[in-house]
């Protein structure tokens, strides 16, 4: 018996009768892969699981744990199907977006340079509690997101692309009346011809004091040189998981710009993701065995 | 007129008739305080604001803005009332573990030192969501931690000095059976014969490896030898706003064993904290106005 299905791991539950290879993106692929007809892409391990693909004759389904998937797309064979990781990352992402609010509001980089010094010097900080957050992107990674600032009594304003009137979501176009009484404004988009430069100067301009922008989709949605010059000068602070260009160079002033906080796109790989990951595709897997409709699957 | 009260800041209500005058515990306090019966002490200003306690004869009720007023009793005159700072900090205190527990688990630190160096390196962390949390500590503070962590999906199970069944609060003597079963232990105790070093060796020694140790109650909860030892094996890590000593000498060698993240005691100074002080002392002001019972009174 061969294969039918490759798996990035070993520990999930696999339909009786079904046989299953393991490829987990580091060493070499297994061999004799002439029968899989389900291949469960490795999360996150650079170009050479998707370049497998072309090498399975009896490939079927693709199943992707990423949420983007518009590099796979021209690498399948007519006849493959395609199903993304939509909502694997949402609470990973949602919670990054909470420590990078906490470690800018509550000065954790300076805490943590005294503590390479020895130093117990204490002062007062802002809080995230009471300040007045506006929460670009409301699907459900905003949606997580919002959950845990409200149980830390923040006061959120929802934004999305389109207003929805019956959730008290803002559309995108409302920004404008919006930005002058944010204290925190976390943008969660997609990039899109519409999220490109979303924040750019006048709408960083019109941000008050001290305002904190929190980056956790997409990092064309900010104008970068914008935000460079209203933080060298110190009005506005900034947590970013994502910026343009990524990766940052590592001569670039955004780095070392008092007030910015930066992570290196790391928001979605956390371990929350892989248990949601392995139910996903054993769930899949016990579809595609029965021939039910799968979950997820990406028109093309 | 002379001023009846003497308060830290300058805006708040006060009742209508009442002068008042103001310290906020850093300048020198104003002259011609003989008339004042209600002393607003600022809070965390050190020694001084204390001090003038007894140099204002007409006075009928100090207000703290600390939870804990064991230092302040003695300086009291006979007939004057105190009243303290509780619930004032349960919030940024809160706030502040939601800070070093994301911290720790999304390994904060690590991407600030990479950004002091420009560095764009990328590694999946630990997470908080699905993490199981042993709450030790559940009073209000404990309460508003629980609400932030359930928001990003970890799972909490509730420990105080007595147990609560019918709130599935166990008491702190079943730890032993607990702490197995922990990946984070956050520690919101105050410092009584009780809860002094509650997590010693054998208890630590009972966690599983790779758990966190949070402290944002009293240092003396925890014995620090037991502490470093552990943490100083790579076995377990741990985050602290509080130390046993405090401060914490410079030369200690938990300000640099890996996996240990240090704040100065921080937790309960935050913004949050001002806007519900103030409402507190306006409250307070418009009932000693009226004759009505105050809030907070300490027995003593």
């Amino acid at each position: 018996m061969s294969a039918r299905v490759l798996l990035p791991w070993t520990d999930i539950e696999v339909p009786e009768g079904i046989e299953a290879a393991f490829y987990d993106g580091l060493g070499a692929p297994p061999p004799d892969l002439d029968a899989v007809e389900f291949y469960v892409l490795p999360y996150d391990r650079g170009p050479e699981p998707p370049k497998l693909i072309k090498e399975l004759p009896s490939l079927r389904v693709v199943q992707s744990l990423s949420a983007g998937v518009e590099t796979l797309v021209p690498l399948l064979p007519g006849g493959v199907r395609l199903a993304n990781g939509r909502g694997l990352h949402d609470l990973s992402v949602a919670e990054h977006a909470l420590a990078l609010i906490h470690a800018a509001q509550r000065d954790l980089p300076r805490w943590f340079t005294q503590q390479t010094r020895g130093e117990w010097v204490r002062e007062h900080t802002r809080s995230l509690a009471d300040s007045r957050v506006l929460l670009v992107g409301y699907g459900s990674i905003g949606q997580a997101i919002e959950r845990q600032l409200l149980a830390a009594e923040a006061v959120v304003t929802r934004v999305a692309s389109r207003a929805r009137p019956g959730d008290a979501v803002h559309s995108v176009a409302e920004l404008p009346g919006l930005l002058p009484a944010a204290d925190i404004v976390v943008l969660v988009l997609p990039d899109t011809p519409a999220t490109r430069g979303l924040l750019g100067a006048p709408e960083l301009a019109a941000l008050p004091d001290d305002a904190l922008v929190v980056n956790v989709g997409r990092g064309t949605a900010v104008r970068t040189e914008a935000l460079l010059a209203e933080t060298a000068s110190g009005r506005l602070r900034a947590a970013l998981d994502v910026t343009d260009p990524e990766p940052l160079p590592s001569d670039h002033p955004l780095w070392t710009t008092p007030g910015v906080v930066i992570t290196p796109h790391i928001a979605g790989g956390s371990a929350s993701f892989y248990p949601r990951a392995k139910k996903l595709a054993a769930e899949q897997l016990r579809r595609y065995v029965k021939g039910e409709e799968l979950l997820n699957l990406v028109e093309r």
